[in-house]
């Protein structure tokens, strides 16, 4: 079941990798490209099954995931922030930061248990929140899609992490995956469409 | 004694990351809030006792902090070049990419043993002795007090380095931390006091 | 045999270094000596011996060799892209990414093996070509020196890679480390000293 998610991961970000490529209308679509691509490497590693760690229940935890993501949303954080207006480079480079945080404390949280696995957790989520607060409260034209994309989205994935074998154990590895998936479609797909029109 | 210290960096660069979140003065002091906030993760990691390597003396060897610094000092490297007038793209990606090198062969002779030790550490020095040199010839109004906290402040984490386990062994690992600690609050915390006045 | 080409593109390296250091004539040559200085700092890693993988004909495999790549060949794009022209931000942004794209998945391609390896490879191949492609479509009057550069000398480098024990191991890891250094000193020296003309 894990195999097949990761699977269907890899041929739609590669089918969107793709159609990202060659079906561009303007300079943004090769950051699109972009993440779909970086996208497609990291469920290739995780299809590889190398680089996994096993929670206290046995369930395999796919921490490279999140290295992938210090990436490819930094990626995404340059889009939304020219969408948004933020101009400063001050500013863009702290948005950075703080996505690599985000996602560095994510892997950390990961792969750790007991108490510092929920430190790492707590450091990860105060980092996205001022990290998101930044975002909206800029205000732009575009705005509300935006918001709306963020909040649904972005957010999604603390939520699965905590759900997950990563956090209480709600559900397992293959729920989580199948979730995940649904998230970067939405977030990395469908965002660049939205974003191209 | 070492998760004592640990845990008091802990708690000094929460406190210095909310004190910096909340009581800014202008928007240079997101920069020194993410530069406490990437230091507590940091300790956190370390306290966590994971990715430790041994000296030939069986004292541990937390290596991980390194890392860390590579991001953190090259978010004050921004800073510094910003006070000092440095305003060439190209010199400061120079710098950037400097810090990131003393910081990565820091690292790596942190956790390597005989020769090799030793040549990364010739490497990291150099490269470090550059960097400052680099940033040291630039004249600037703020200028003298910035020359003082590199000399004291950035030159002791090389010298604790060359002193501890990690070079000599002249003290174990637990004066080593709490000598790094200092120098983290000093360079860390009190530096983006006075950048704030 | 191995160690002797290693020790030999240290003592180049260091060379190179001490040159770049001291005989530049502007501002260029700084990145010339730190990609010769990230490139020793490779070749010390690689001679220590640490952070080797194995083939399945059991050669060694220096896979570390593609994580400095990811560095020194950011710097490198950096340079090229001026001579290029190519000054767009969010054009280099895009290059640098590719970059360690390329380097990153050709080293999870080095340590990966059967079908896995040939998917970051060949996702690796397609990262390389998009991102030459990017380089050469650029007209410019220093142009022609450049490519021939480019397909001569970073098209070296996928070509070891695949005919060495990383790929399908038609000669050994000592042939392909001693290739390697004749690509490197190509790609990282001559090419900075023309740059320098």
């Amino acid at each position: 079941m894990i195999n097949t998610i990761l699977l269907v991961g890899m041929i739609i970000f590669a089918i969107s990798s793709v159609i990202f490529f060659f079906f561009k209308k303007s300079e943004r679509m090769n950051s699109a490209f972009l993440v779909s691509f970086f996208t497609l490497a990291s469920y290739v590693l995780m299809w590889g099954g190398s680089f996994v760690a096993e929670s206290a229940n046995g369930q395999p935890i796919y921490w490279t995931r999140w290295l992938f993501y210090a990436i490819s949303c930094s990626l995404l954080m340059l889009e939304i922030s020219k969408v948004k207006g933020i101009k400063a480079t001050g500013r863009v480079t702290e948005l950075i930061f703080l996505n690599v945080f985000v996602m560095g404390t994510g892997a950390l949280a990961a792969v750790s248990s007991g108490v510092l696995k929920w430190l790492f957790f707590v450091l990860s989520s105060i980092a996205y929140v001022i990290q998101i607060g930044m975002v909206l409260k800029q205000k732009a034209k575009e705005s509300n899609w935006i918001n709306t994309y963020i909040y649904l989205g972005w957010t999604g994935f603390p939520v699965v992490f905590f759900l997950a074998p990563t956090g209480i154990g709600l559900f397992g590895t293959a729920v989580a995956l199948g979730l995940y998936l649904l998230l970067d479609v939405y977030t990395k797909i469908v965002f660049n469409i939205q974003l191209k029109e």
